[in-house]
């Protein structure tokens, strides 16, 4: 087994070295537009070699596109392109619906699965990779009947390999679940990294006081736009919808400050509170 | 030294646990109106005996008050009135200005220091307490200038033997700074939690997928009322103040979605990392 990974940064390359140890294949090539960062997933033994995408690709039993959501849309008909019936191709985008629709009349649409682990940091590039990073979270596979019935058990071993937990979703459902598990996080987080930074002059304060419930509030607006502009774009609708009901959910509590309602203060944070039942 | 601590939670028993490891004092009293938390802290080794407030106060050094910051309010002025001139009042409330203001004219205002350690968790209780929270951590000492020079070397000498950074502000300042960089923070995390369980309907589906990021952004939401609202209740101005400008930076990211401008949208990301610069 060959595995080609495009994109050799925190999820592709944390995928690999999991992978590896797992003996899951025997050889992994690093395809990535950065010269530096393949020179890096050598180094730091992600991959064993470097190749173009022509032959990364036709090497490889398994492609695995680990990019941004919006060059996964450009890349993958290339990719699907120059395989054969014997290869197959993942993606591991945060975003579903457009990725699929890229690609839908493409004639090896279903040497394609739709995949999306539910794990991400706010850094980025090889050096951010851990090989531990998958295990015992979610793996979403999407659409899983557009695929063929190998393509799909290879990915699902791919999954198992990383000890995720395997479910299965259509791509819009997918999108709607992630809009509210992940995409609003972190439109909240770089709304109150700003916030932060327009109305608090002092950054040495910050730095001095920041307490653990803020660093962790604000983590994720350290992630880069490369990223995520492109999932917002992808999943406008889904993340608008949402961002709607953050900004009136908001609006409730200024309500209850404002008009010193502290019964219904409490209510809030009593009903947010029921979090603690589903989020252990 | 005899210590006493009124409110063996989260706070005052994670203080008592560090200071007993650093044999800061040879006997530790406990006074909480919850008689479960008194018999686990007990049994944790968090007090060495349990007293009612009188006894509990008459007999100790050092008076530590790590209970809600409206019930500090109103016990703080009945603390002061049991000590004696060697005796030393300390609290640990998220707000400093309504708690000051509460025993400003008091005849032994200057037995008491203003204390506040930048730790917390979402939990609460005896068992919830911590030996290592505050090592490297901030701690706010306010109006430092109101208390007697040897209550406040005594304090100061708590929050070196916690490992603690000490910092100097006065209250009115502090309770700037924590809506900024905690409170504001709590209340992005309860609309987030609230936003979710309203619309997202499958807890099943919340459950499998929450990615890290979603943790730990709502992780603050698990936060107990009784602490909270008596906080947002004494800080209401500033917080107020925080959250309009937060609801302000949120409608830019709506604008930029809903007009499809993702150039403002990067912008406002860029923006937003620069808090990778200020926070490590």
């Amino acid at each position: 087994m060959k595995v080609a990974v495009i994109g050799v940064g925190l999820i592709g390359g944390s995928l690999a070295l999991k992978l590896r140890e797992k003996n899951f294949a025997n050889e992994f090539i690093g395809i990535d537009k950065s010269e530096n960062h393949l020179q890096e997933a050598l180094e730091l033994g992600i991959i064993d070699k470097a190749e173009n995408l022509e032959n990364g690709v036709k090497n490889a039993d398994l492609i695995i596109v680990a990019i941004p959501v919006d060059a996964t849309v450009k890349i993958l008909p290339q990719v699907l392109d120059l395989i054969s019936e014997n290869q197959t191709v993942m993606d591991v985008g945060s975003t579903k619906s457009g990725i699929v629709a890229a690609i839908k009349n493409h004639s090896k649409r279903h040497r394609y699965v739709a995949f999306h682990p539910m794990w991400g940091t706010e850094n980025s590039g090889p050096k951010s990779a851990q090989k531990e990073s998958f295990s015992g979270r979610a793996a979403v596979i999407c659409d899983k009947e557009d695929s063929a019935e190998d393509a799909f058990s290879l990915v699902e071993k791919v999954a198992n390999t990383l000890e995720m937990n395997t479910i299965f979703m259509a791509s819009e459902a997918h999108d709607i679940h992630t809009a509210y598990i992940s995409h609003i996080s972190h439109i909240t987080s770089y709304a109150l990294a700003n916030t932060v930074l327009e109305k608090e002059r002092e950054e040495d304060t910050i730095f001095q006081l920041a307490s653990s419930g803020f660093s962790s509030t604000v983590r994720l607006a350290k992630s880069h736009p490369e990223m995520w502009v492109p999932i917002f774009k992808q999943n406008k609708e889904n993340v608008l919808d949402v961002l709607n009901e953050h900004i009136t959910q908001l609006r409730k509590f200024k309500a209850a400050l404002e008009k010193e309602n502290y019964e219904l203060l409490e209510d809030l944070i009593r009903n947010a509170n029921k979090i603690r039942g589903i989020l252990k």
